[in-house]
């Protein structure tokens, strides 16, 4: 079952709030919304600091009652809250479905994993496009009815195969997943989807930072794998982290098996970042992340 | 270090609440406190269902900076807001540690472990007394400069013994932990202290209910082994559940060894439960707990 | 990558013995095999008690070297070692892939991510047929090339529809596997694949036996849900216990979520049977298994 | 209950193997073993790799059968198996309980731990003395009635006072545990107890390598704090592993915080460590471990 096709999700919203901390807040934001007739059904909240720090918050709404449109809400809200307590703030309806585009080079086992549970609506969701340097996956990928692009990535044109995907994606898209994509990204790329483009790194970072690292675990001998979600930046794998897990292996591992078992974290590890970003959880902090897990 | 002495815990207070679900009680009870210089510093809340659900709210403040006192604030809050909504409630203050009896048999790993992490400063309260029907403990326990009660229970005393024991507790404490206490309490002792008795059941309740459980496991083959704590009311076992955890372990163990790895879950699971009573972050709900997890 | 596909794996047995506990018994059967060319290259043991207790045995050994067929090795074995000690025995080959058998009801969760890991060799096993008693899946089954046997089930025809799916699995399965298949098998058709029959049971057997157990587990309030997978016997989900685990939830999940929370558990613990029985790491001892995992 | 004072353990000898693999080698052991009235209740065993790899057992045996005294079997084997294959080998009974000095600076939470369950017999060994650079935890370890050497270290007297500590511990220890001892041991010290020194590091490593970890962790925003148990080496922090564990953290934990739920991880790590190491499972492979895990 999807859960936004729950009938009472149809009247849910979510309003994400970053600000400087200061007293009053959570009055000024309930009351302007208890006034409008909006339903307060969960409300999450976070401060770095009692003092001089910075303000966190998710809250979840009903819509059924609303005095006025959501674009009247909106405005009423930036005019006579947001800009007071100068908030940085976004308000979504589960209605309207997150678009997820998802890179994928030739790993099958993170991507299937995500069109399968976006299919059964068990990830709210739409996917517009799935775009791959090449073109192992497109058979499977087809069969969910959504479109591949396959865009070669050689030494020599990066840059015009960047900007080949770049065009599909604009404003098509709410959210980017690598879904074990193995180009790096240019910076150009990554500053035009700020903290809206999600990688699985095959690794508890930040051990193992970069290639081939099961093989590293192996010679280390570490008795825990894990794997790390993070947004992408412009530093390769230092993005802030989103979600982190770890499976226990021994001895009696190679470095093969250790592959095997990781691909099982990457993928778990992987489903829940997604999750949370498409449900709204999860505020960047800088380098780090404020995640509201239910 | 204690949490409880941070010079920042000398100034926190908690309000919890339990009433029926309506819109406004959030904007309500955040604009009383802001009104009264109260700063709050943390809020979790809980519907159990949004129409004609029970609201829970755990909301943690700074005093600094309050224009009253705690008891006029109190009172204001009870004719300004709590009769309005027909709230439970009540307000606690971190200064105020909690008074914490331990009750016990004979064996040691729950309680030692609590000893000493109340000696140390890591879990917040004073522990005013130890309640035993062995005096196998005394001395591990007045080590501790803590008064140890030895009320022996046999069969034909037991109701004196309890009442033995709840003069000693009347009026002395705020909440009563069983520390593996393997005497049954009676109806009576519950109902004067209700919701306040915290015990720790070995194995996975509501498996392997009753005597002997590990051995139950053992012969049942099973590959988890657990733990539950739980508040003690007149149903043995049944009260609400406050904290669960599992041990992984193989047809290698021994109901000994299971016993012995299970015994290193109790503690963990009574830890836990502990430590949340304690910082005000359970709330009971008819026979299931909401449980404000940091 | 298919581990049976690996060059290694070609050459790869297993030997799993049941017997009286006794001294020698190591010896017995390594030096047996060192004299035959027989490299072993894994070995796994365990006595259910020092004194009158049952031996358990798996062993992994590499044929290359042998100086006899498989057939002259069993024979060899049968006369001068396994009668000597009263062992019930078995050697496998990884290069001759266990035949799976797949029931299955509506729910796709736990049968896809079979079919799946089968498909791409991350399982090392065939399927030969999936049978339901719906036609829901039987387009994503065929998509595999694997044939589907729609035999419906009512009231009146059961005997009948076991009789069919007997017939259809005749001489054709080593393992049959219960993807959520929603009927209850009887004693005649359990008696026909004894200890061949896996059954993932949602929730944490023995708490909850029955119908709706995510329902039962939120009215109880637990803080941990469960799978079990399980052989079955002619008693309903009290056969020999395979494989466990929990995943952790609390007051926020909802009945629903709890099952779709359970779900994942369920398609986890059920691969991990599979995985293990696929690669003869369990030996049933009595009610209980004993499993050697890697 | 003291597993080594279980009747069983009077009678058990462990024997630890390591060799270049080459078919045979179980034969040969289990063979010779038999033959003496040994009885094998235990056997686990690894091979790095089946070609030209090395060779890794343990094997547990009881004693009462012997035809003749542990130095008769020990001599014995070493001339008809051991040289043979070119093992490295210890055998050791069980009844002789290893010696375990501990150091430690001011944390008391690892020691604590160590110093309880080897009194209450929980941990197979005896702990000749305490060394510590600090007075502070005197009271805590004389009250065990374990001798406590208070051995100050500062810049100009490291050496000295290494030395010092090397000789208290001349041939009276079997393993040195550092339960949390603030200074960098010199190759000199490490050189005179080969892969008999356990440390744990208060980080998941090969993560955050180095001082202050806890505040690494926060800043960098992870989602688990892990802690990592291994050898003693000349390069810091990068002996072979023996046992990692992590936790769950999140946003709300501050340094301070993760410090203290690391410790109750660093604690737990530890103890299985020690455990292991007691019990002979630990065999050190160049620069990792295989662990023999029951």
């Amino acid at each position: 079952m999807n859960p936004a096709d729950k009938p009472e999700d149809a009247a849910t919203a979510r309003l994400l709030v970053t600000c400087p901390d200061q007293p009053g807040i959570i009055s000024a934001v309930s009351t302007f919304l208890y006034n409008h007739g909006a339903n307060i059904t969960d409300l999450d909240q976070h401060s770095s600091d009692h003092q001089d720090g910075t303000f966190f918050l998710r809250l979840e709404f009903q819509t059924p009652g609303l005095d006025c449109s959501h674009e009247a809400l909106e405005n009423n809200f930036r005019n006579r809250v947001a800009n007071r307590y100068g908030m940085q703030w976004h308000i979504s309806y589960a209605a309207d479905k997150k678009r997820m585009a998802v890179l994928v080079s030739r790993h099958d086992h993170v991507i299937m994993d995500l069109l399968w549970r976006v299919s059964r609506g068990d990830l709210p969701a739409v996917i517009p496009m799935v775009i791959s340097n090449h073109d192992d996956l497109r058979g499977e990928v087809e069969r969910f009815g959504i479109p591949y692009h396959h865009i070669p990535v050689t030494r020599d044109n990066k840059e015009e195969a960047e900007a080949q995907a770049l065009e599909l994606l604009e404003g098509q898209v709410d959210v980017i997943v690598l879904a074990r994509y193995m180009q790096i990204l240019s910076p150009t790329f990554v500053a035009r989807h700020p903290h809206r483009i999600i990688n699985i790194h095959h690794s508890f970072l930040p051990a193992f930072v970069g290639a081939n690292p099961y093989q590293q675990a192996h010679d280390r001998g570490v008795k825990l794998i894990g794997a790390t979600s993070h947004y992408v930046t412009e530093d390769l794998d230092q993005g802030p982290i989103i979600e982190q897990n770890v499976q226990r292996v021994s001895h009696r591992h190679s470095a093969a098996e250790l592959r095997g078992l990781g691909q099982d974290v990457e993928r778990q590890v992987m489903l829940r970042a997604v999750r949370w970003h498409l449900e709204d959880r999860v505020i960047v902090d800088g380098n780090k992340t404020v995640v509201f897990v239910k």
